[in-house]
């Protein structure tokens, strides 16, 4: 960003551009505007970087404004997440999506080969917490990570989840997805030594209070190397993820 | 109960009791009312049960007149629980009181000898919620249970409580203690074929609000067999673990 | 399980067993991994237990590959919770079930000769509880155990409750099942000598809060010998009761 | 007050009040401005009825103005509440006030003669709830009203309630005051047919949380005929139970 | 009561009934077992006294029971609450109801004249909560009171509340009914000189969080007489009214 | 109103007014009851100014008779809220209403030229907070703003809200509009030197708890002129904001 | 602050400035980085305008560097918030502070004539909401306001608010102050035609949970005009009162 | 780990251990057990690796303890977190530590040379986060990261944080820290592209709630990257920063 300022301003030295110019492009920033969407173009630059788009709460004209723009702008890569079946079935008309209906996330483009660091391990408390971990586990992948999945290795059957404690020693980063075993994150997060997101779910019932209950049994966890995203956000866990595990490259 | 009620009936059917009489005695109940409080008498009527007295929110000088009433109709064994050493120094004058002041428990007449159908493990998860177990592992004991104490188990380290994985299996009944690690319920569920009583302590910090983060996680676990006492209810635990450790002597 | 380390670490010493082997061995623990579920396969090992699964949050297949499972292993009893009635009718097809709609629950092989220490008795507060109620009872049973229900005996008609005295005063373990009327819990614990397992139910309306204000008054309660399950969670109580209700057989 | 308008405005027309001094008259209202308070003399000019002052939150100073306001104004009698000892010591100097160091109730002039349609009874459910029962009973005592104190019978020893029944089924207006046993007020309600004003106290521990619990578990009570003022709130107890104890006489 | 135990135990002393007899009247209450409900047949015993019906969570099958029950003791009148316009349609078949589809309550045989001391208020803060305050005046009306309507009068537009001031003033007890103006039972609190009961409801948005902020706000509120009872409880609100309207009579 | 007032009592004293004719005056209020509703006349009476219906918890019938109530006293120009599609389908037969889908709004009569101090802002932290803020600038816009929409602003991506800096500089009043980014209204308040308003909206998913979240952070904001209205309360906002930006007018 | 960018790009463009110095300038932002504190200068540009320190949580010797910082730059007048008496012991030393007990407000500099629009109004629900009331009142006058206080107009007693009519109807802005009453916010919204900014207090007792029942009823004020600030927040809304009073001027 | 089993399988094999040994040690961990806590030696094995002891909640001689253990068992740097000052006091007299008051951190050792990825930035909101964000900073030196601080940067005055661009841009983690300002982690979040670990304290007042606003407002953040730890656990963002920054380097 600092040299585009630069450039910008040895232009108005060098009378190339104009001080009014100036003024206008220090503001411009790398994002187009179509109204109900500011849509972010600055992952676009850095060619190959996937881009994502939040698909709940966006009508399918929305999303295909904002995926036509950016298509445009040269992105090549793109990740739908939280898109209904149903607006799947008009977008897919126009674009060749790899869609998932557990995890609710489609893709255009395909994903790359792993380059992280190690691996990611991405751990249930039950069946019923594997959409969000898969969420979590395609944005990982499609991120460029090796994911390895241990589904339903809650905590109350002990031996489930030590039954996975090599590939649990051996991750690099752990993703911890549970909405009535908020313990999962404290034993896992205990064995690895390595650093564990924890994901609450929204899937339990009674006093788990659509994941409050895990969320704050995860924020109370006294192993260290935890901490928590929001209830059912497997992306942020997965992107999560994925930036430490590239961590060495990123910088 | 029943005996007694046959026994007025069959008072007024021989004439021995008048109807007014027998109205009386049947609106009778085995307690003394005095004033501030009404003393429950039942248990000084089985022989050598305890009586218990619970001394937050009174004054030392109405747990003496609630004691008195206790030793007056023949009861002999009492135990005081929530006791401040405040009100300790002054009852210590009178009565010759065994005081912990860890538990804040004091204990008039010698516990039994252990009765029950085996042994009561109390775990916590990590050195602050020692003062609500050594409170439910008193009260156990006073009511004549075998304890085994295994203390700061959290399973954030969870081989600290796989190394009382032994004790663990052979307990009667586990009473499960912890303010951060709520999980400790859930593992030792997972691993324990008997009743587990969890105990959410409120020693915690940050979001652990005061136990309630730890009582929702427990109430959440998804291993069978447990149930939850509430908050700091050290004396709860202890006392429906030694009810269950009594089954079969009880009926 | 101690023995079958046992045998393994003799195996190794006599040459039976490899290195590897015997690690993979300690490994190995007594679940079938189906992807999706990690499948208990314990009690079958204990020939005549049952085993459950939990309906909700999982599809029906799902429940049939983990059901399939268990009787390829040996299991002989399943019940299975929460299942609605849509999934019932896909899976009558292939299951001999018996379900009952109120509890949703479904039962296969038929349910042994109650061996508990005594009764369980099931109470509600009101005729809206039952189903939590009935899932409670129906596990109890499940578990051979010897169930009296009693229902709509909420504390705000007092003699309703006393009428009921009797059974309630008998039993071994009391279930207390009231959405509204948490009270229920703190007269029947104050009336039995026995365990009273509480179970707050979600069916209330206004300040109810889909059972949180029953299940906090359910844990405030001064009765001794009170514990609280979850919302809703008629299995566990039903579980817990029979465990306690076979404490001297356990052991 | 309808009367004190006709009479304005009956000056008016009869020119012996000026329109400007009627609209200032219309807008004067019964109650002093002492700066920091309006003080209200409503019930001065009904002779011989009671004025409160809430004491807390208001300094020795500004109690003192305050009843010298109401005392210049003719108020006989007053009562203030929540004022606590170190206040009531600056003010005893001053006033003959009858103070109550249980309730922090102070009383200037004698109570009068019970003239109610009944007796009000104040039932609590231990006896950490007494000073809460007594701002209540202080309260209606200096309305007017004969009280019947029944304390200490919580429901989890059912037998101590129901040794009271008769006061119970006898009262006009029934004070259920609870920090823990909320309960209370549905048993009670149960039992009587007369209105039961509910008080939750914040006196309990745990998962009590201040009162709430109680104010829930009072709030979702199935019995009719039950309502609940606010944690704490003695005096608004008794004074709406006196208020209902002299429905004719009102009128 | 006491009168119906003392023929008993004069039966008993006279010979008329056996001691086994006696036992089984003793514990014989006034209510009819069904099953699901045990129905209480008290106010049938007081001729012309209407009863009451909770029609949530029950079936049109069940209410039917109930209703059958009840006919077959001698019941005249009977008020069936939360009744769905559903299971209405079923039980009109068989019995001659009276239904208000915007309180959902349905009667069965005439209200009486009005014979309380005075007129019950209905206030409401606006147009959304009259369903709520329909169910407190229609069950007001069936319990034999005199009821004004005040509705639409939300303090956010003082005037309207103040044009029903005479109403307000001459009322013997006020029911407050309102979702967002919580406000609304200070106000009325404060004008009036009579018991108010506040109903929070349901019916707001944003923070109003179903009533709870509407109920801590009427809670909260500084007038004196005011109480309040659950969310949404226009029952409740109407059947103590009645109670109080009617207090000389009672006694 | 004072001259009102002061007109009766005028005619009071010359007699053209009988006393009980001023009474019944005084009291009479500018508003028209029609029974499920007290419809305000106030602003009629001020020529030109917009009246508002909250269309929601009322039927179309009930805002058809509020809207004739007011034509019929001279309103011209109405603004429903709130209004649902099917509802609208309903009124549009019979009012030319102007409507808008995704604000819910219907206007009758055409909004005027602003007139206000300034431009109002309206900012949104993403894409599906546009429907309040789109019900925030319909009523500034009908009350006479010039508004102005930065929508998709969120702070996770400082530089598209950066990029409207000049805008939130020159305004004279910023709506602020978000459900998971209360941050929005920090951000913005501490760019500008003007009133902000914060309205939290109940789009998020997770933690967010129907807009506490927002609301809770937006109320903790440590920019200077922060205010904070009802979650999803965008009418509440614009009406508000309109009024701030006509403060010279209006006085 | 367009200005200053211009005149920097001018300087470049003229070659007075390096293309470094410029990027340096237009990173260097008016405040002082004093390492514990980053201490705004904004206002000291603008001459005469007073600057705000907020005190809690800042010990004497922070608060000290603050203030030399801004004095240095030319501040000449400062407002300190949340001065404890403590802290101010230490400061008065060095500053003629004027200090006031009640509002803990310390003003340097003397405040200026008021130049508002009109007149700010400050009313509260009691005598204990008054030091929020205060802290309000006394930033609005430092700020340049004209204040009128309403003290101690609970709406429980409707008449003494009527009795400040004409206030409340004549002000620009009125603050609304209250703990218990936080219907005050709505009343006095209805009868004014001008911006009302509630402050929850945390002074109230029972259910008002530190002031979140008061905030979430003033949240729920049907009032148009009405917005929160953050509970206790009196300086906020004296600044937001003082911003709007300020209109027309500021632009 | 694996390799220890192994050994100690290949002396089963060997004869070199017995089968009873082999069970002994297999179930042996490097904890030590002094009572009241389980000592965990992990870290002294790694030789260098720094371990923690969490002081609050054990009382001085506790910590002692524990410490001795340590020390014994070889492990040459400790960090004690949570240290009051009182026990400081005690614990000096026999261990050379490095305290700081304002982070209540104590050292024993001296801190390594920095050997991480890059810099972690420790940012807050205000003066007051200061406490917590040195327990984070200084946590991660002692594990050998080099940190640099930005202090009172909250985002309600945006330019403080855009000063500080360069090093959050730079940065390989950033802690962001606030009570009040949880939106400064979104911003934070949106500006950086490595990992956010917020940290939210409970410093703020009024609606702060301890924390729990900022906390829920940092896990709504719709930054990518941003992920949370408990209320005021600076530790835990430190030690998870440090292992962040260690990617690399621990596999």
């Amino acid at each position: 960003m600092k040299t585009q300022v630069k450039n910008i301003l040895e232009g108005v030295r060098d009378g190339r551009i104009t001080v009014d110019e100036a003024l206008t492009s220090l503001k411009t920033q790398p994002f187009a505007d179509i109204g109900y969407a500011k849509v972010d173009l600055h992952r676009s630059i850095r060619q190959g970087m996937p881009e994502v788009i939040y698909g709940e709460g966006k009508t399918a004209r929305q999303i295909e404004g904002i995926t036509d723009t950016m298509l445009a702008n040269g992105q090549q890569r793109i990740l739908i997440t939280r898109l209904s079946a149903e607006k799947y079935e008009i977008l897919k008309e126009k674009y060749p999506l790899a869609y998932n209906e557990q995890s609710r996330c489609a893709a255009l483009g395909a994903p790359p080969a792993p380059d992280g660091i190690g691996t990611i391990a991405v751990a249930t408390g039950g069946t019923s917490d594997i959409p969000v971990a898969e969420e979590a586990a395609q944005t990982a992948e499609f991120f460029g990570n090796k994911v390895v999945r241990l589904y339903d290795v809650g905590v109350a059957g002990i031996h489930r989840l030590m039954s996975c404690k090599e590939e649990i020693m051996h991750a690099s980063v752990i993703i911890a997805v549970a909405g009535m075993e908020g313990a999962l994150a404290s034993v896992v997060g205990g064995l690895a030594d390595c650093p564990v997101i924890a994901v609450p779910t929204s899937v339990g019932y009674g006093a788990s209070f659509g994941g409050l209950s895990a969320l704050l049994s995860m924020l109370n966890s006294c192993a260290s190397g935890v901490s928590v995203v929001n209830i059912d956000n497997g992306f942020g866990a997965g992107y999560l993820a994925s930036m430490i595990n590239h961590m060495e490259a990123e910088k």
